[in-house]
This record gives C-alpha cells, structure tokens and sequence, in this order.
C-alpha cells in the first residue's frame, strides 16, 4: 500500500506518523515544497520573541527521525497536479529542477493554508514578511532584533501574537486593520476590551490604527514606510502583512475536487474528499461545528493534529468518524489571556440563529485573594432551544478554563440550564464559591425564560 | 411568611440573603451559635497564612447589612430543638443566658459540619485547635506567629492547605496521616504524587507520618508534645486537628429528620426534607452524585452555595430543580495544583462499578515554553456504559483546566469516545497541540474497546 501526502506541518505529519504505526507495512511517503516538516507552526511567534532560543526545539520530529520509522521524506518537492485517473501526483523538485510522477493507493492533501496578501503598492520590498514557515520566522527574528519600528497590518491572532514579540523586544510597532476593532473574529463588546488593553499595555511603544488600510509601501530596496487609505504615512524597518489565511485548494480543485461554502475542501466525517481514494486534512479542509453542522474554515493546529489522526485511521482501514470542531481557540497578549469556543453572537445571527447573550464581569478567584483578577465571560444561546452556542473570556486571570469548562459541554449540546448547574472546582486560589461561568448560565437562563 | 434559618456561614447565609430578594416582605431571620456570619470559610487557611491581613475580608456580608437589608441575624443563638407539630424552634441565647420559642412558616437547617475529634489523650490542652469558625482561624494564626514547631493530625484538603500556611511561615510541622498516604480522598497512585511532592518541597521543615495515629497529647497546661499509636514522640507548640469533618445532624434527627446512608440529612431535589416546611441545605446534607444518582456526602463551600440558593427558590415558591454535585474540588500545595471530579477509581469500586482507568504524565503547554510542567491526570469509566466517572489531575501546571473540562462533560453523561473528540483551546503558552485530557481519553477508549 502507496500512501502519499501532500505537505508535512501538522495534519500531514500527523497522517504519515499514524498511518506508518497502523501498517508498518505500507510505503508513506511525504511531498513538501517546504524546507522542513514536522514543526510547531503555531510556537513561531515565541521563538520570534525570544522565549526560546534554538529554533529546533519547534521540530516536532526531524527528517531523519521520519526516515528511520520508515517514512519518505521529499522536501523542496512542490506537487503540481494531482491526477485521480491514474493514481499518480506530478512532482516538481525544486533543487534538481526535475519534474516525476508519484504513484499513489491513497492520497492525503495537508496542503495547509497561506497568508492572504492585501492589494498593496509594493509589496515585494525588502524587509516585508508573511508568518507561515519556519523560515519565515527564523528571517522575522532576525529582522526583529535590528528594528526600531515595524508595522503590523492585520489585528487577529498573528498579528496579536506577533505585536507582543515585537513590543517586548522594545521595538515601537504600529498595528493597522481595517476593521472596526482588532481582533475582529470576536464580537465587537469583547474586541474592544482586547483592544483597550493593547493600546494602554505599553503606550509608549504601541500603535493601533482601525477603519483603515495599507495601500502602498515606500522605499527604494527595503521597506522605510507605509501609507493608509486616510493618507497616514508611518516610518518603519519592517512590514509584517497578517491579514489573515487563505486555504492551499489549487492542485486540488484543479484536479476536481469539491470545495465547500468556505472556499475550503470539503470532505466527509470519514476526511474523504469526492474523489475515491483522495482524503484531506489540516488547515486545506473545511470544517463543521460539532454541536450544530454548521460549516466553517477554522485553520487551527489543534485541529489539523486531530484530523491527521482519523485521516490515518481511515486511510489505513480503521474507519473513525471525525465528529467536527468546536472552534475552541485561545491566545495571549502579555497578561491577557483571551479565549473563545463555538460562535460567536455575530456569527451565529449571520447563520439565522436567534441568540441571547450576557456578558459578565467577575473575580477568577476568591476577591480576598492578592493575585484575584478580573474576567469578562460573553456566553451565547439559541432562544428557541436554549442551547449554548459558545463563549467568549478575557482577562489577566485563568479565562482559559471558564472556555474549556464550556466547550466540553458544547459537544454533549447542553442548555443554559443546564450549564448552570456545573460544578466547577472551588478554593480561594482558584475560582469563587459560585464561578463566573455559573453565575453567567443562571442570568443567560433568567433572561432565556422571560 | 416567616422564614428561619439555623446556620449562617455559606449555605444559610445564602439562603437568607437569596430569599429577601426574592420575598421583600417575608420576615427572615438566622439564628446561630457562631460569633459571625457569612464568611469564606475556605479562605481561612490563607488568612492564617498571611496571603492577606484583615480578617474582615473574609466576611462576604456583615450582621449590619444583613440588617439593613432587613434580615435578622441573631449570633450567638443557638438552636436547642426543633418542633414540627407546633412549626417552632427552641433557642438558647448564650449571651443573656435566655431560652425561647421561635415561630416560623418555612425552616431552614443548614447546621454545616464539625470537625472530627478521634479519640485522643488529653486533647483538651492548651493550643490544641480545629480549624471550623473564623475565631479558630484568629486563634490559629495568632498562635502560628509564635510557634516553632507544630503538628498536624489529618491529611485531608485542610490539614494540607494549613501545612503550606505552617511551612511557609517556617514553622516546622509534622503532618500525621492514619492512612497509608496523605490526601486518602485521592486514589492511591494519584495520592503518592502528592506525598513526595510535600515530603521533598521543603525537607528541613516538614515531615509526613503515614500509617500512625496521635493517641496521646502531653503537656500541663499547654501541649508540648504528642505521642502516636507506634511509640513516637514529637515535640510541638502547637497541634491542629483535621482528621474529617461530621455533619451537625442532632437537632434535625431528634426531631424526627431522615438521615441518607452517608449519615447527612437527606433532602429531596427541592431541598425538603421528610418533614414538612423544613428545608436543608449545606454541609449538613447529603448529595447526589449528578452523573450517576450515587448518594455521597460532599461538604464543600461550593455546593453550600448552590445549595442555598436552590433552597431560597423552593422555600419562596419558585420550585428549581437541584441535580446534584460532581464532587469537583481543588486545592493547592504551594505550586502543587491538586484537583478532582466525579468519582474515584476506589469509590467507583466501592459503589460496585465496574472501571477501567487510565493514568497519563504530559505537558501542560508546548514542550519548548519556558514554563511548561507536567501534569498526571487519571481518568476513570464504567467499563459496561463507557460513561466517564471522574478524573484526578494533579501538577505544577494547570491541572485544574482539565478537570473542569470534564466536570462540565460530566453533567451531561459523556463517554470516553465522545470526550476524544472534546476541542481543547490549543496555543502553546496554554496546551499542546494535543491536550492531555484528550491523549487520556483516546487511550481510555482504546482500553475499553478491548
């Protein structure tokens, strides 16, 4: 048996690591236009800050360590066209500049997903970086740590994660989107907590710019300056666009297979494409929200490394049905821990739900405690069957958990009233008597019932 | 309508101030032996070590606002007996030396629970205290102050929570456990985490005895010594018993109140006990447990709370349900996160389950973060249903979001298949790619299917 994936970060790592453990008979192969496989795509933005210093410790697992299990690794080997009619890939190597064709029984596309470049003036100067690979980190650390200024563009979780490496390493960093707050994937009341922390975080060294955009970048070789829409023009030594992410469908549409409503691949519960034999995993696929069917691109590395596994478990004949996603997503800006699961209000009310929400701020922990701070917990129900639909939490204390208590119970479809009966773990340093995300259930269910 | 409560700390308290919310006109009174009402009784042991100074933080409601808010509170009014037939209770006023009758529409008992006292030589010395009332704590820190040495008999969430307030105020404690670990409430394998990790956190000041028993307190006035079961003789200044706590039942079981298996007042799912008009609430209550029915008795601050308020809806006529508990809990030793939910393996055993279980060590967050730890988390099934019993997580990390996790899961009866497919936030300051709590149940799953 030929098994033959198509990229090696999360979800083909994880298919080839799997499938070779099910059959160790089975020939696995990986092809990846890429310099490496196997790493810790989502750990980039630490080492760029400096919380580590060897950019090896993101390897999951090397080359090498693939080889000797038995598994194929081809890097700088882009695949360029897949072909279902004979079982075969067309492989492009990128060093010998030698074109092949690789036969297949089973093909898995992990082709991940790429950053989405705006319509810039300019935007191939020197010092301009998207964060994908591991190169692209490696370069942006570099750069980083000889800047006085960068700009940003783009608010969600890269660039969060990213303004917080480079405003910890004391370089002033504009941050510019385009929409009406940043981190925009949150409903607006949340956003802007988040953005009210960001600008009073560290003001002398923090920008952040919304309702507008990058149009041209200035600057002979390398980058020097940005201009907006508004006509703003900001000084810089680096430009990093994270303006979001785009699925990898190309080879894979162009050979037939079906996309869905988001743009993504679509696939069954099984990670079978349309075409027999072609399944697909990781950041490429679409998703569905496990506690309602709703259909939704969410590229998340969680969720690549659990579809990797049942993509393995399928392809090697142990038929396990992948169940969805929740959504569930956390990150960081310094102190504030921001977290979310299911949808959001404005996401459910765009798919026709009638939503009730409340938003409650509270203690994390006991208030006597010295280390007691505040979290703001947003949770969301259908009004017509009371069922919650997902959360929001910020705040410099444990918001995390209040996510995760939900979304575990997310999967199981439970109601406010329910919810409200949850017995989260008390003690002074750790919640209080009645946690905030009970005291939010009992109000969503009070205002549910009226 | 008259209501009265007996017991003013979490769940009376509660009760009382839920109640006049909700019936403005009814008259409320508590009535209690105790010298105040309506304190954290779970921030004790961080009052005593002086993670804070002013005791009066502890109190969530003083007398004076019960008062304004129109509620009675009569401290040191203890309640001698209860007559259904004439809908009274008997009080004796400690201060005026004054006995009395006390009319009321709807009662509330909620009597908390005492400590346990084994039988011990001359444990009525001197600077020989229980940990209960917010005058022990005063007491108790008061004496810490000046102590060299101490001893603590019990292994339980007090007697470990008092340990860290002892050892960190450098006071030399030996703890005393009759069991063969510390924290018996823990299954074994889980509970020897535990142990070395307090026996090896500070070796110069600490020591733990397993398998012996105080039998013996020496001294003249005060103790300066205690004498175990196996000979030893351990010098002290000052010796804290917390050996298990008893529900306070006498009065309600003279007046003809049921007691359940665990020897706690048994109510139904409105609070009522066999008689008529008189509620209960509190640690002097026996549980459910909500995932399978199982009666146990859980006094916990938290569920006091939630207790009362359920309570309050009953006695004023808004009838709610209340479902039971999952026996979530947490503590901390020093960075030790220590956390369960549900059942034991032991108890599940006991209870005639079938389990099987699994035990996992892994990182709480991305391997190459600075601060990432381990944490052990157990998590238990019944073998026949594969419905998920209960979990333990101990460890330096946050062991406690993976135990809330499954307590939220819990409620709504989830298996061990259905928790592989729970979506954990992933970033790598907070998880790995593939949280423990899933990595558990997936190899949980794989266990039963055998």
């Amino acid at each position: 048996m030929k098994i033959v994936i198509i990229g090696g970060v999360a979800g083909g790592a994880k298919t080839a690591a799997k499938a070779k453990r099910l059959l160790p008979d089975a020939q696995v192969d990986i092809y990846t236009q890429d310099t490496h496989v196997s790493y810790s795509a989502c750990g980039l933005p630490y080492y760029i800050q400096g919380n580590f210093e060897d950019y090896r410790n993101l390897i999951i697992r090397t080359p090498e360590k693939f080889q000797k299990d038995g598994i194929g690794i081809h890097l700088q080997n882009r695949v360029t066209k897949i072909l279902p009619d004979e079982k075969k890939i067309e492989v492009y190597d990128l060093i010998k500049d030698l074109r092949f064709k690789v036969e297949y029984d089973k093909l898995v596309i992990a082709t991940g997903a790429v950053p989405f470049i705006p319509t810039i003036k300019n935007v191939n100067l020197k010092n301009v970086f998207t964060l994908r690979t591991l190169e692209d980190g490696i370069s942006i650390r570099e750069k980083l740590r000889e800047s006085k200024k960068a700009v940003i563009i783009g608010g969600g979780y890269i660039g969060l994660e990213l303004l917080e490496a480079f405003v910890s390493n004391k370089v002033h960093t504009t941050m510019i989107e385009n929409s009406s707050h940043i981190m925009p994937v949150l409903d607006d009341e949340v956003a802007v907590i988040v953005q009210d922390f960001v600008k009073n975080l560290y003001p002398d060294r923090t920008e952040v710019i919304t309702n507008d955009r990058v149009v041209e970048l200035i600057g002979e070789n390398s980058v020097t300056a940005v201009k907006t829409t508004s006509g703003k023009v900001i000084e810089t030594d680096l430009v990093l666009i994270a303006a979001g992410v785009r699925p990898v469908v190309d080879i894979a549409q162009d050979a037939g297979i079906k996309l869905g409503v988001t743009g993504a691949i679509k696939v069954n519960s099984r990670m079978e494409t349309n075409i027999k034999n072609i399944y697909a995993c990781g950041d490429c696929i679409e998703n569905i929200y496990a506690m309602t069917g709703v259909p939704a691109w969410i590229p998340l590395g969680s969720n690549a490394n659990k579809e990797g596994r049942a993509t393995a478990m399928n392809v090697c004949g142990y038929p396990e049905d992948f169940e969805g996603v929740l959504g569930s997503a956390v990150t960081k800006y310094f102190g504030l821990t921001i977290s979310m699961t299911g949808f959001t209000e404005k996401f459910a009310q765009k798919h026709g739900y009638d939503t009730v929400s409340v938003m409650i701020t509270k203690r994390d922990k006991a208030g006597y405690m010295p280390d007691a701070e505040n979290i703001t917990l947003k949770i969301i129900a259908d009004k017509r069957t009371h069922q919650m639909l997902g959360g929001q939490a910020i705040g410099c204390g444990d918001a995390d958990k209040r996510i995760n208590s939900l979304s575990t119970a997310l999967l199981k479809y439970v109601t406010a009233e329910e919810l409200s009966g949850a017995d989260i773990t008390y003690a002074p340093p750790f919640s209080t008597s009645i946690d905030l995300l009970i005291s939010a259930a009992r109000l969503l269910s009070e205002k549910l019932q009226k």
